[in-house]
């Protein structure tokens, strides 16, 4: 298999961190998202819509979005729950994920990682940061009584939740707040085969 | 089942057409998101994220996010094909309706309706523009080759992107330029048991 990739990227290390504990050979190809690698005529052939991670299979097919390539990866393996409702209760964490904590918590580290914080921006922020913050209660009030987001296990839906929050101070978010949280992100690094965010 | 909807939601849409398409009998009840009904202690007991649509099953387990949804209510049917690429290029879909799709077409389309257009929302929603149009690009290219989005067939990821292409008008979004986007939609609504958003 062959990973587009960027090394900073949360969606991207999802991708890296469930290939590595499912033990499946792959290569990386590193992506300069920051200056459009993503977006040559090359690339959009890929993956019209322009993103990384990108997983091409052997065969050449090309899978994008990385919780649809999560779902693939883990799909027959302890990484997945088999019962109809655990699949669908992990799926509605990714989308969750993806919808409520990402375009916040993510969005916000790129910008103060790569981008010119002009005064639109920083009022873009502030909305982000209060919404990363009630995403984060969220994750709170779930955690308070579990170990893991769904059946009591690890699944994909911790490595896709994983991805950002642990990194979620880089985007401005303190998680001091949340004991819950910073238990289960302890609990998720101690997995076997975890690797962390910086190993490509 | 029960369903907590709102009757001009897309996302709560996609629920309802897929119930009926698959014969599930269900109560849906209509919430007042713009007066905050999904803010109350009550409504956050039954899902922490304070969002519809949310499922009820008949044994009182509760289920958000409307692709998850979609997700449960499809496997083992005919909306939700079983090979396991297959399963996942159907994600990759719902993924992208919820990250690229609906953040831009459909919230243009519910701060036209419900929100007064201030200057900061003016110029977010010449992004949401941008970003909605290019959305509606990949669309076309995909369906230039193809009548459905997965396995020529029609499945739920067709659902989760016909919910708010198909009143794209309403968010400001011209459909004229996306032929292909367009016959896709007249062939979603020829299929049997298709209900209009307005059904409730």
């Amino acid at each position: 298999m062959r990973l587009y990739d960027f090394l900073e990227s949360g969606n991207g290390y999802k991708v890296r961190l469930a290939l590595r504990q499912l033990g499946i050979p792959f290569a990386r190809v590193e992506m300069d998202i920051v200056h459009g690698a993503t977006r040559t005529p090359e690339f959009l052939a890929k993956n019209p819509n322009g993103r990384i991670p990108t997983l091409e299979l052997p065969d050449g097919t090309l899978l994008a979005e990385s919780n649809a390539i999560l779902f693939y990866l883990a799909d027959g393996t302890p990484l997945l729950p088999d019962g109809r409702l655990e699949r669908a209760q992990v799926l509605q964490w990714m989308f969750f994920e993806q919808y409520s904590h990402e375009p916040n918590i993510a969005t916000s580290r790129y910008w103060l990682h790569h981008l010119e914080i002009t005064a639109e921006r920083r009022a873009a922020l502030a909305e982000k940061k209060r919404l990363g913050d009630a995403a984060l209660a969220v994750l709170e009030t779930h955690l308070s009584r579990r170990t893991y987001f769904v059946a009591e296990r690890y699944t994909i839906a911790d490595i896709a939740l994983y991805a950002y929050t642990h990194v979620a101070a880089e985007g401005g978010f303190d998680l001091e707040p949340w004991p819950a949280v910073r238990a289960w992100l302890a609990r998720v690094a101690q997995q076997p085969g975890h690797v962390p965010i910086t190993a490509g």
